[in-house]
């Protein structure tokens, strides 16, 4: 598969400089350039040596034939406005938003004919932001879900698929509003329930905040990790992903109230049941490859 | 503080495995003896070499100066009532109940006078179960409360805080209620939220089992994680912090709503202003030593 010559990051935060971090370690030869909206961001970006760092969006892309949008999905809209008409003939456009059918209705109609717009998105994060805090493996053995349109270029697929495999991730197909229900669920409403529990501890006056955080065992320490995701990133996330976060909001909400009946009823048989089922979820994941079974929750010094 | 010379251990799970281990590692002399309720967890343990291993707790207990009840909760009434005859005057009874109200009713009124029974608690467990998952780092740098009634004697109290000390943990001491309240905010509710997402997950058949655990992003694959933990002992913490449990499930719903209705609404304001205000707390959680800040959230190959 031929690579890319030219690979145009918009917006520089933890996933551009990830990407541009993995493709020097992949030793793929392309220019990389790169912008974003703060001068901050920028200057941040070129000395970490991220690429040639330039102040607009329509500078970067010109003479690119790869252009990824690292920026909120909020701001996907204005992004692809601003790259429009600078964008090269035969040129992949591609994304790495949260959330996929949003991102196709901002995107795709601003974009010119002569390019190809395949929306991605790598499932790979952590709970900090900015371009100090990508790093090279990132994406190991982390999916990258593309959702071609259905008229999508084959080639142009495969080629973009390449690039996301040469990063080290591992890449899958489907329709944006699978992705967007599939997300929805192993992902949007789990941190948006643990925000929620996370708030509630900081609401409780009766139970000291320190107390919160020094006694913040296993369960609430995971939660308040999640809960430190980037705040903007996760605003777009839930308002462009509305109705299948509130589809399985609605779910989760029924099923909570089944638990908290057992529990108000004395009903230890249910509760048992239904703890004994979730604990084989987790074993398939662990077969999965997509985490590890050391015994390790809740210690000091993770590593990754 | 003079060290005790004979400890027995009553369940012979993950806690009380890891407990002959700290022992050891701590190069405490005492003898340990064990006993659990099956032939199969005793034959396990005797093979660990976790202590000598015997078959009622009547014997595990005789002449012992510290005796620690390592049962689940729901089973703390019938250890207490099975060790009763045998315990030796002065000895100090605990336990490591995940919650203190309900196991102080259960055990208190069943022990003899000539025995100071000092309810306990260390924060610490992974998601597996059984003697042979123990380890003898579980409780470095975790906290263990102590909930001594007020006429306890404050040598024994200060005697096992000694003993969790040697084995790692720091010691905290606190009223048996405001501790329940306080775990029910920091570990009750989010396992009973984890259990309940994971169970959402796996009831959808829109979305197919096996991509739920492929792209299981670092939100679910953490609940997950949480929700494989022990179903008998999760069901009885719930049974037995029934009251406090409730009450801060009814101010999670509360807020859960107030945050779908943002998103419903769309009004980004407010949820950007939640996000915001509970990364706060994790930055507390860092600074208390509770957890590291490495960038390593959803990574595969976290290690202990």
């Amino acid at each position: 598969m031929r690579p890319y010559g030219h690979v145009a990051l918009i917006g520089l935060g933890l996933i551009a400089s990830s990407i541009s971090h993995a493709m020097r370690r992949a030793g793929l030869e392309a220019r990389i350039t790169g912008t974003a909206r703060t001068a901050a961001t920028r200057e941040a970006a070129a000395q970490l040596g991220l690429g040639e760092i330039v102040e607009t969006p329509g500078e970067a892309v010109a003479g690119a034939d790869l252009v990824v949008l690292c920026v909120p999905v909020g701001a996907m809209a204005e992004a692809a406005e601003a790259i429009a008409p600078h964008l090269a003939p035969g040129a992949t456009v591609t994304d790495v938003g949260s959330v996929k059918r949003a991102v196709v209705e901002a995107v795709a109609p601003r974009l010119p004919d002569h390019v190809a717009f395949i929306p991605g998105h790598p499932l790979a994060g952590t709970e900090h932001s900015g371009p100090a805090a990508g790093f090279a493996e990132l994406f190991d053995n982390r999916w990258c879900l593309l959702t071609p349109p259905p008229e999508a270029d084959p080639e142009a697929v495969a080629r973009l698929a390449a690039f996301w495999e040469a990063l080290g991730a591992r890449v899958e197909t489907m329709e944006a509003d699978h992705h967007d229900l599939v997300l929805a669920v192993t992902s949007h409403v789990p941190h948006l329930i643990a925000y929620t529990m996370v708030g509630v501890a900081d609401d409780l006056r009766r139970v000291t905040a320190s107390e919160v955080i020094n006694y913040s065992a296993a369960g609430f320490r995971d939660f308040t990790r999640i809960a430190a995701s980037d705040p903007t990133m996760w605003r777009d996330v839930f308002l462009s992903n509305k109705e299948a976060t509130l589809d399985i909001l609605g779910r989760f909400t029924e099923e909570l109230f089944a638990l908290q009946r057992a529990i108000r009823l004395g009903d230890g048989e249910h509760l048992h049941g239904y703890f004994t089922r979730t604990r084989a979820i987790r074993r398939g994941i662990i077969e999965a490859g997509q985490d590890t079974p050391s015994p390790d929750f809740g210690r000091i010094g993770r590593k990754g």
